[in-house]
């Protein structure tokens, strides 16, 4: 089959053949690739910034958000069958730590990645294993949602956790519209009774988020004067719950300036540091709440509100073989407000 | 009557005969001051420290820390009446903005703070309001639990918010057992399943942290031992819950990196700056918990530990007159391991 | 001024002319009348059934859920001021029990109930405490959200309380839309992401109830048939939430059954009684959760969604003189899907 | 090798040679039997109670409350291995549906129930999953905590539940304590600051209760005696936390009687039927909270409590040969506050 391989940090994937993976345990199920996402990650992999973290002999396959059809599984496998459309949660794993048990198996201590840390999903077919596997429903095409397995995900795990401190008519500031932000948005309108204010320094994001129901949005790239607009909206009190998508070039100061007293701030996105006095986290009595992938069960849900048409994403389809022009779209900034999709069979 | 007023920044303050308050409004509750606790804010607010973030007129008392016996009441008030003895919440709140109608009463939008920015407890009487007053169980004397009215509120407060994340049997790290953190462990060990484990430099203070309940103790101050240890104690996880009752010196730091994946890190002391690369927040899914006092209800709870014996102070009295030695004593170090309490009737 | 006063249980009410009350206490809240919503308890009172409960001496004002204009304040009063259009929350709280001090104020040890318990709002002045006012934002009017004060307010408290349990698509069954459901229905369209399933026997109500947002309705009188639909949408297992706003006629019987294993069947109408083996609730571990009339705090709350538009009501107004008319028209049931409101400038 | 294994109900079972059972599919886990607890439940199944719910063929091996050696292990299990002391989680859980994802794995939609609907371990050999071996820490011998796994974790289950509702003094009052009620108490004294009443009708039972760490008990069995001591105890309100492990004889009522405003009634022992009219569920908003047993994380837990000294229970062992003693030992009554425990290698 098929697969885009890196073979040294630096250097563009290839397209390569290689051996169809094969049933090997009773708990693996096999996937026809019908989706995958192209993800900025997979450009960080390709320079080289996870070769350390992810400790991968190359040459290996990249692609982290998978979606696809079933077409074998082993023997201790019963929830899904050949020919069932499936999402992949980003990853495989153990079900048995504590971690799992408690349904938080997103900090498994025995799990895989594939796409980072070992064979991915850019190919025409993906070995992962039963726990990873979530049934879509009929109404629901793999190239319209492989890219919330991991980058929706995310968001909606956000948001999910955000939840119960969200009362009616809540401030809830949303920091970054882009690709994980506006699934964010879409989420927090489904799901809260928030009043919601999104700051972004796009005008057509905004516009967008308008439409996807912010009630608010501010258009600044200055701090001071988002900070001044978010007091104004807020009565001078910040807002309880803020939602940084970002987390760098400054969001993760002014997005803790903002934050309300006895209020959380969520770190989504990441690339620099918070930095805050203890005396201002006590005096103010704040909370810095760290975000990772989502949950088995919460991309389930997610799947949920994409079959009900609650959370869209806007895609461009490409053919496995073109998948270098995809990473250079998105390496170009070339996919405003989408995301690029591989799709093998085109 | 005598009061204990501030003149001037950097002076010591000077006992003083001032007119006895009375009830001016309907809420009002008049209390003669049988115990008011000496605290390291008062050194910072003798120092100046404090004269720009309260804002008060000198000459003015302090004393945050009080407890006595009820001489007059407003109209409005039903709930205490006079010869109740009581412990006095530091806040009087107005019970009607959002945060006081949620039981968040600390957050109060309205609060004045008594012996920070307006007159407190070393004095003959204290003017306060019906909501700060916690009438006492009649086991109970003001001078054994006035020093719980601030410094102990805040541990039990944090113990009280982390108690949903103790599981039985779940790792908890207590960062210094001085004068907060020795409170945090009685409240840790009546209100918890957790397993305990103490850092502290002083293995006197150790010693007791033994005899109060702690299953492991680490006398280290470099941070990579402190690490390693307790990585060694929680099979190379790190702990679900961090206490950090210092909050400088370089806890700030270590104290995030014993914090277990998906686990809380609760700031208590302050002094430094907690500084943390936001992909860690991300990556290992941590969460940073500020902790300011704990609410009316609370304190209530607090007296009902020490009523039952749970949570006991080591005090050194002091007459109203010799405040100035309880201070130097303070200041000096010379009192280990317990509160100094100034008792007007000495 | 002119009251609506019931002199003989099992007689009609007469409109008296009676004294103007004054502020008598620092914490008093003077309020015209705007509108005075009119409700089946009204019809229960003036029959007597309220008799031994309420404890009142006769003759007394009626009239439970108000709204209208501050024209007086207490001395302690801050937070409203004459002109300000305040709807009332049914309970007069007294700020100091514990249940208060949590945010709990309905359960207040120490409440008074207006039209209940003492003088009530079917006249031209009402006399509250400034703890059950809360001023109405500039776009709401007194008439258009009185109804909201008890009833709706209850149908926003069970919804709030069952939010936590309510993932993404998790099917939730609303029995009885009619004065409280559909405005339950409303809020759990505004504040979840439920799967919404309406049962009730007016082909009527659930036509409305779909285009308020309902995903599923059913259209059923028959135990068996209801159950056997609940089941088909829900896989066989039943709905993790049950609103039943209707608590009698059976519903208390079919709608635990309909309860999925861990699931809660929440009680808000009444009148028959739950009869359940134990050995029922511990096998399938089913709750049974009691619901009572919103906090302040959940006052508010409704507010800001009827401020938004997402929660509201159809009204149709009477004339204080006319209160005989609307009580009327409420119990010979000829108020379909609206509320009746007395308006005493009208 | 030998079982006890039930050939037709109303007769007593045998001790049976069968063949040994092997290891057949990768998450198999084989356990040489060390302890099997002999529980009230197996004598409801030889007497046929549960025969049609259990649905299984008979003959049939009993015994649900199993610890032992592990012994062999199919291919895809890697937590435990030849030679690990494990005790059993009731239930084999199938790790993949909504419930286990959640960690609420009790209610797995694909569970089986040795004991019960499959081979129990009164037997010299047990065949189960991977999904229902807890690993025991070096302190814990089988025999000591077999009778936990079933009887213990329910209590467990129900404290770990109420946990959040039981701030520092609040009154949990636990209705019956035997079995479960003692280990219940335990669990109480344990993981939270409640203020303890025991209800039992038994001097002796009691007595225990004291020294386990009762504050109060109540040695009636009058319910109006009942009931007015537990208001005279709680100031008039009734606690906001009640725990029934008896569920009959008329705890059902005075338990629901005893439940403060607010309040929780949480059912555990079974037999009779809960009966309340919705209006006192909705004006005195209460909740009746169903209890099963508990789930694997909190085997786990309990198992920390049972190495820590926390957790106790008297027994008295029986070879396996015996096993008709044990069962009339307990039909008899003859086995007070103790747990009959099988033996196989005496």
């Amino acid at each position: 089959m098929r697969a885009v391989r890196v073979h040294s940090y630096g250097e563009q994937p290839t397209l390569d053949q290689v051996p169809e993976p094969e049933i090997a345990s009773a708990m693996d199920v096999l996937v026809r690739v019908d989706a995958a996402g192209v993800c900025r990650t997979d450009l960080h992999i390709i320079e080289g910034q996870w070769a350390e973290k992810s400790g991968i002999d190359l040459p290996y396959t990249i692609g982290h958000e998978n979606a696809g059809t079933v077409v074998a599984t082993g023997s201790a496998v019963s929830h899904v069958a050949e020919g069932d459309k499936v999402i992949l949660h980003p990853l495989n794993t153990c079900g048995l730590c504590r971690f799992c048990r408690d349904g938080d198996d997103v900090h498994c201590t025995n799990s895989t990645f594939p796409g980072i840390n070992t064979d991915g999903g850019m190919a025409d077919y993906l070995l992962t294993g039963a726990r990873s596997v979530v049934k879509l429903d009929d109404h629901l095409q793999p190239q319209d949602v492989a890219a919330l397995a991991d980058a929706g995900l995310t968001a909606y795990h956000a948001v999910a956790k955000a939840q119960p401190l969200i009362y009616s008519g809540a401030h809830v500031v949303l920091i970054g519209v882009g690709g994980l932000g506006h699934i964010g948005l879409q989420c927090l309108v489904a799901m809260t009774p928030a009043t919601i204010t999104v700051v972004d320094p796009s005008p057509e994001a905004l516009a967008k988020a308008k439409t996807l129901g912010a009630d608010h949005v501010i258009n600044a790239t200055d701090p001071a004067q988002i900070v001044a607009q978010v007091m104004d909206l807020t009565g001078g009190q910040g807002a309880p719950v803020v939602l940084d998508f970002v987390g760098e070039n400054g969001t993760e100061d002014w997005g803790v300036q903002i934050t309300r007293n006895a209020g959380s701030y969520f770190v989504i996105g990441y690339g620099a540091a918070v930095h805050i006095p203890t005396i201002d986290i006590i005096s103010r009595e704040i909370n810095v709440i760290g975000n990772l992938v989502g949950s088995y069960n919460n991309l389930v849900d997610l799947m949920t509100l994409a079959a009900q048409g609650k959370v869209a994403l806007d895609t461009t389809l490409y053919s496995l073989a073109d998948f270098d022009t995809a990473l250079s779209h998105l390496d170009g900034g070339e996919l405003p407000g989408g995301r690029a999709i591989l799709v093998p069979e085109l």
